[in-house]
C-alpha cells in the first residue's frame, strides 16, 4: 500500500532545509541549500524546486511505494493566505515574494503548497505529530535569537485577517525597557529570547560587579544559553539568577497570553528549554502568581515533543497535512 | 409571516434587564428585574423566567405573529461551554450557578438557550447587528467600571479552552503599576475603564497641585468620565491630558492585541467612547507608534455601532442568532 509522506521546507536566513516526513512525524531523508544573498526570487525557487525533486528521487530509492502528499514551508514573514514571503528583514528578496505561487509553476500536481512563519508551523507540527494532538486550543512558544508564538483556537491556527497574527514576542512586556529586534523598546523577546538571557546575564554581573561568576570570563558575543545552563547546573549565582527573572519575565507575559485565550497548554520550544526545571519552573510559578482566580492551576506550560534538530522541516511539513484536512 | 425574535437578557450586579431583540437588533419590549442580594438561585430563575414569559406576553399583543427563537444571557462570569455562572465577585450566588440547566426546565421547547459574559455578548451583539457583520476577524473592547473585551477569529468568538478567554482587560500594561480590581498590579483595566480615567485625573491633579482645574472641585467618588469629557470640551488642561494619557495607554495595549491576534479591527464600545476624537484619536495614534510594520495603517479602531442604553440586552440576544447559525 502506498505510504503517504508530506514534504517540509524550512527557509532560514542562511540555510534552507528540505525533508521527506512521514505520517508520525520522521524524517525519512534531508537535505539543504544556500539560501542565497543574491535576492533573485526566481533562481532561488528554480534551485529549491530541484533540491525538493532530487530528495524525492532518492527517497523513492528507499521505499518506492511513495505518496507525496504536498510542501509545507515554513519562513520568516510567511503568510498563509496570499502565499507570499513579505519584507522578511533576514532574506535577500526584497519586498512581497509571491513564493506559492513560483513554487507551483514547479509542482503544478502536488496537492498542497502552504506556506506560514515557522513559529506557525512550530505550532501545526505540534498539533499533528507532539504534544497537542488532543488539543483544540493551545499555544506555542519558540524561544531562539527571537520569540515566536503560533496561536490555535478551535483546532485552527490563528492567521488574524492579514494573515500575520501570533506575534507575541513582539507584546509590551516592560514599558521603555530593552531594545527589540524589531527597534521597539520592552518587548517580551528582548527578555524572554536565548539572547534575552544573554543580556540578563550581563546585567547581573554589572549589577553585582561578578568577577567571580564562571559566565564573567566570556565574552557578549561568546556567551549563550547553553553556557548560562550549564553554569547554573554548577550552582553559579549569576547564572541561577538569569533564570530566575527569565521565568519571572515569562510567566508575566503567558499570564497575558492564558488572560487573551484561555489556552488548554502553552507549549514551550527552542534552545532555553532545555533547561528544563531551571526555565519551566520559575515561569510556571510566576505565571501562577499573575493569573485570574479562574485560571489558576489550569493552564499547563510543556516542553514540545518536537525533536530540536528536525522540528523546523517537520513543523512545516504538517501544514500539508493540516490543508488536507479541510 | 411569522416573525422571528430573540430575548436577550442581561444580568448585572443590581437589575437584571430583559428585551426581545428583532432581526435588526431593535428592542421591541423591555423591561427589567432586580438582580437578588438573597443567594438563591431556584429563586432567581424562577422569578426571571417569570418576567421572560410575561414580556413573550406583552410583546404579542403588539405582533400576534412572533416565533421566539431563544434567549441568550450575558453575566459576569458567564461560562458558554458549560452555561454556567462560576465564581462572580458581584452576584450573590455562590460558587458554579447552573444558569442554563435552571432556565431550561422553565423553557423546554426554546430552540437556543446560550450564556456568555457581557463582553463576549457585546462582540456578538457586534457581529449580529453591528459594525462587524462582514469582518471575521475583530476584538471588542468595553470600557466601563472595567475593561471588558470580546475576541473573534475566523467568524467565531474565541472561548478558548474553559470558555473564559478573552480578559484582555486583566492583561499587564505597567508592572508594578496601579492596583486592578482584581487584585493584581497594573493591569490594564486599571488605567483604560472609566474609573481609570477618574485615577489618572486625580494623579493629574495631585501631580500639577491643580487648583484651577474644573475636576478640582469634584471629590473622588463624584468625579466620572462624563464630567472630564465635558471639562475637556471647556478646554480644561488636565481633562485634555487624562484623554492623552489614556489614549497612550489604551493605545499600547491595542497595539499588543493587534500582536497577538491581526484583527481586521478593534471596536470601542462604553461611556469613555462618547468623548469621540479625544479618545478615538490618541488612542489610534499610539498604537500606530507601537505597532510591528507590517501591521502599520491597517488596523481600524472604530466606535461600536450598539446602542449604548440596549447594547448588553441586545448583544446578548445576538447569542441566539448565532447558536442557530451553527
Amino acid at each position: 500500500m502506498m505510504k503517504r509522506v508530506a514534504i517540509g521546507v524550512d527557509i532560514g536566513g542562511t540555510n534552507t532545509a528540505i525533508g521527506v516526513v512521514d505520517p508520525e512525524g520522521n524524517v525519512m531523508v534531508k537535505n539543504s541549500i544556500a539560501t542565497p544573498a543574491h535576492g533573485n526570487i526566481e533562481q532561488y525557487i528554480s534551485d529549491l524546486a530541484q533540491a525538493i525533486n532530487e530528495l524525492m528521487e532518492s527517497v523513492k530509492l528507499l521505499n518506492n511505494d511513495l505518496e507525496f502528499l504536498g510542501i509545507g514551508i515554513g519562513a520568516p514573514n510567511g503568510n498563509y493566505y496570499s502565499g507570499t514571503i513579505e519584507y522578511a528583514p533576514n532574506l535577500s528578496f526584497k519586498g512581497v515574494v509571491h513564493l506559492i505561487e513560483l513554487l507551483r509553476n514547479h509542482f503544478p500536481k502536488m496537492e498542497a503548497l502552504a506556506l506560514t512563519n515557522d513559529a506557525n508551523a512550530a505550532a501545526i507540527g505540534e498539533m499533528v505529530y507532539g504534544g497537542a494532538k488532543d488539543m483544540k486550543n493551545f499555544v506555542m512558544y519558540t524561544l531562539g535569537t527571537g520569540v515566536g508564538s503560533g496561536l490555535v483556537v478551535n483546532g485552527d491556527l490563528v492567521y488574524g485577517h492579514d494573515g500575520f497574527a501570533g506575534e507575541c514576542g513582539h507584546t509590551m512586556l516592560i514599558p521603555g525597557g530593552r531594545r527589540c529586534g524589531c527597534g521597539a523598546l520592552g518587548h517580551l523577546e528582548a527578555y524572554c529570547s536565548a539572547s534575552g538571557m544573554k543580556r540578563t546575564a550581563f546585567e547581573l554581573i554589572v549589577q553585582y560587579n561578578a568577577t567571580d561568576s564562571l559566565l564573567a570570563n566570556k565574552s557578549y558575543n561568546e556567551l549563550d544559553a547553553k553556557m548560562i545552563y550549564d553554569a547554573a547546573v554548577k550552582g553559579d549565582k549569576i547564572a541561577l539568577e538569569v533564570f530566575e527573572k527569565t521565568g519571572a519575565w515569562l510567566g508575566q507575559g503567558l499570564a497575558d497570553t492564558v488572560h487573551y485565550l484561555s489556552p488548554e497548554a502553552i507549549f514551550l520550544f527552542g534552545g532555553p528549554t532545555a533547561a528544563g526545571d531551571f526555565i519551566f519552573k520559575p515561569t510556571k510559578e510566576n505565571m501562577e502568581k499573575h493569573l485570574l482566580p479562574i485560571f489558576k492551576e489550569k493552564i499547563k506550560i510543556l516542553p514540545s515533543k518536537l525533536k530540536p534538530g528536525d522540528a523546523a522541516i517537520v513543523g512545516a511539513s504538517a501544514l500539508v497535512w493540516k490543508e488536507l484536512d479541510k
